[in-house]
């Protein structure tokens, strides 16, 4: 799986620590390991394979989630007419400033330019409007995996890059109100993917009308907590009203015999969130992958100076990989150019969850060395024992990144009741998000983000009703939103 | 899995037979299995869910012969700069009049256009030249799953639309010869694939100079048949020889300590494969899917009357379920606005291989009927024999498909001797695959291409060594090599 390297024994050490530059920090983790690399297009990135197969490890846990919540999954076009994407006028004033467009086929100059999709809701409710006649074709529940592309000013690997890989549901419904529970239990597939399978703890809620999806009636969000307090948008489901319905006259035959307008989702989430694992759970040694999505799980290292003794190594290797049969991701390190410690380093740096040394002590004690990734313990496994407690520690490992990355995000999130203290936390060593009462006016929302870089990231969907007063205006409030920096 | 549709209870007798107008039977099987639409962008299409679970199936068991083979995944950009697609003259003199160019991103202007990628050598050239340093780098082994787009002026579903879905493989070796064995390797991985998944006979072999991959040193190529006689190349395999390696200077140090150019190759299979499946084994019904890949392996018809016999047979197909647990891809119809007659018709349209009828008769004597698909083959199975049955009869249509199209490959398959018979066989009613001796002169190729439409595709790797007269010329011959009329 790994790719060959060349002799770079020393670029483990080079890493910059998070607490020095988290940027840099983290453009380096992605070089390094390589999880990407810079592509010779504008703000376009390669993904190299340790990156797509931990992409497609989380694509396919979550395809079988949305799978399991009755969807199937379609391909739909590329290319979008540029008077597509201009029905709708939210839509398209949203998105026209960052669409790349096609205007020449072969040497053929088109008539009408041609969007490379920045998202698929105009090609696809142009479809629905084709395909859907009765109530008895909905709800209509489809999702594509594809990629999009957003010519972004300022670009940053996996977390904004002008083309990115996706999925993006497009649903149909009969009633406004299916409509809403669809958006909602989407969300909530994504809060249960990226607790459950990312290790990744988040905020669901609402965003308000300045945040919301252009071409949207309400736009709901996961939002999780980066290592430097920031907030990243991880995921986002639209209850697109019937916005879309209209502009593209998709309507059917009711029970009741008459034509109404269908109502409609749509939801995605992105390579974005590789950059999100990446950044809740790496430490100043690089990665440290959950074991759900670890492209390799176990990285056995073999140690051995003399050549009778590699041969014992590798028998015992074998026996070990027959016990773990194919119940887990193994790599087995046989390179002979470099030494044990710089393999630790390196599987270190490529956020492996866990190490199994076997050296000929081990071979005579009937054992391997195991060593977590998360907090390094190390413990003796007798070999009777091998396949019940990597099983065991992978689980443990999984459970105590997300305890942690919860932990975290507890500890970086603070109630504020005035604006002083808002500005002074936000500025503090200890920036995360703030929990702060907002009376609903947009422009306190505007003023509060102009002066001081803080969006609200969502009204929380599982927090408790409070009465307070703005923030910023001491205005009438009826519960607290959740502000932050963000990605 | 089936998206519902609109009371339109006679469109099945509608179906175009195969022999009154083979290209309208294609086409109208395709709209009416729901397996694609137009797209409303010139030759786009729009991959149904039907269509594309067919897809998602053949990409699972590939991606698994290509991981089995010590490849990898990977994805690289969309868009490739002009001067990068210009730098191998043959490549760019092949593609150009073809590619869709983005010329705008957002307001600006681009300085440089920028190509939706046709196939991806050159962007990946350019990055394996940053990435291979040393002969310790090499093999790289890279495939990629990815949409391409090819500006073609006649299009048809499926065989040649402007976008379509493939993989294309790329990889880096250290000799010509590792190369070429890569280059066969793949092919007959392909050739594995189409015959044992998808039940469809080829003929491996290689392309000739003027049929080659423009870029290629050697392009390989699996033929298979069509059900009206005319070749498909289904998958090709290139061996690049050190062209793209020269132009975007991959080179390696060798083991002698030499700077060397590196050798490459490049493969890939399309969604083009699906046209294939439908034309190998579709009959005047409609589609026959082999079963390893059909969406639906059995559709289960429930047949009743009162509604006391409703609940009976649902709870005996229930059993039925439990009784098959996982083991097959099940859809029960319990559509009520339907016969059970329009049921059959409507699933041996959509192609499932197995139908299982269960009616109140078949409750009382604990049993379903299973009727095959490709020969409708009736049966009784006692309950107690289901699962066996069942999975009995997948992988006898399975194989009983596979051994029908390769009957009919080879009674279309003729060999001729002369150029009066080769002209009379590709008019008459049984047109194929003509074997017939070729001097390797591209002049008489490219005549006989002009006169009859008929080119040469491929020159057989499996078939035997034989002296012979050229079917225009009479120039010497070593083999005889495939002609036909190509979609």
């Amino acid at each position: 799986l790994r790719e060959k390297m060349s002799d770079q024994e020393s670029y483990v050490e080079e890493l910059t620590d998070k607490s020095d530059d988290y940027s840099r920090w983290y453009t380096e983790v992605i070089l390094k390991a390589e999880l990407a690399d810079y592509a010779p297009v504008r703000g376009c990135m390669v993904i190299r394979p340790y990156g797509y197969t931990l992409w497609e490890n989380m694509q396919r846990l979550l395809d079988a989630r949305i799978k399991a919540t009755g969807h199937v999954n379609a391909y739909f076009p590329l290319l979008i007419p540029e008077s597509f994407l201009a029905r709708e006028a939210e839509h398209v004033a949203g998105f026209a400033p960052e669409v790349a467009w096609v205007t020449q086929g072969g040497s053929e100059r088109l008539e009408e330019r041609l969007a490379v999709r920045p998202t698929s809701e105009a090609i696809i409710g142009m479809m629905y409007s084709k395909w859907i006649h009765s109530w008895r074709d909905l709800p209509v529940l489809i999702n594509q995996w594809c990629n999009v592309m957003r010519w972004e000013k300022v670009t940053r690997l996996f977390l904004r890059t002008t083309e990115f890989l996706w999925q993006e549901g497009h649903t149909v419904h009969r009633t406004d109100e299916e409509a809403q529970e669809e958006t909602l239990k989407m969300l909530g597939v994504y809060s249960a993917f990226l607790r459950e399978d990312l290790a990744v703890p988040v905020i669901p809620g609402q965003k308000t009308e300045a945040e919301k999806f252009k071409g949207a009636e309400r736009t709901y969000s996961i939002e999780a907590m980066m290592g430097d307090g920031r907030a990243l948008q991880a995921g986002t489901s639209h209850h697109l009203g019937q916005h879309f319905a209209k502009v593209f006259n998709i309507t059917f035959q009711d029970m009741d015999g008459e034509r109404k307008h269908a109502w409609q989702t749509s939801w995605g989430v992105s390579t974005r969130l590789i950059g999100a694992v990446i950044m809740v759970h790496g430490d100043d040694s690089g990665l440290i992958l959950p074991p759900r999505v670890a492209p390799i799980q176990v990285a056995v290292i073999p140690i051995w100076r003399k050549e009778h003794e590699r041969e014992e190594v590798a028998d015992f290797v074998a026996r070990v990989q027959r016990a773990l049969g194919g119940s887990v991701r193994l790599k087995v390190d046989w390179d002979d150019e470099h030494t044990p410690g710089w393999k630790f380093n390196e599987w270190e740096l490529r956020g492996v969850p866990l190490r199994m040394e076997v050296g000929p002590r081990d071979v005579k004690n009937n054992q391997v060395v195991l060593v977590r990734r998360d907090n390094r313990a190390k413990e003796m496994v007798p070999f009777d024992n091998i396949q019940a407690r990597t099983t065991e520690l992978l689980e443990e490992v999984q459970s105590d990144l997300f305890k942690r990355a919860q932990a975290f995000l507890e500890s970086r999130t603070r109630h504020v009741d005035s604006y002083e203290e808002f500005k002074r936390e936000l500025e503090g060593e200890q920036r995360g998000f703030l929990l702060a009462h907002w009376c609903n006016d947009p422009a306190c929302e505007a003023r509060i983000k102009e002066e001081t870089r803080a969006t609200i990231r969502c009204i929380p969907l599982e927090g408790e009703a409070e009465e307070g007063a703005c923030v910023l205006c001491g205005g009438v409030s009826g519960s607290r939103v959740v502000f932050g920096r963000s990605y």
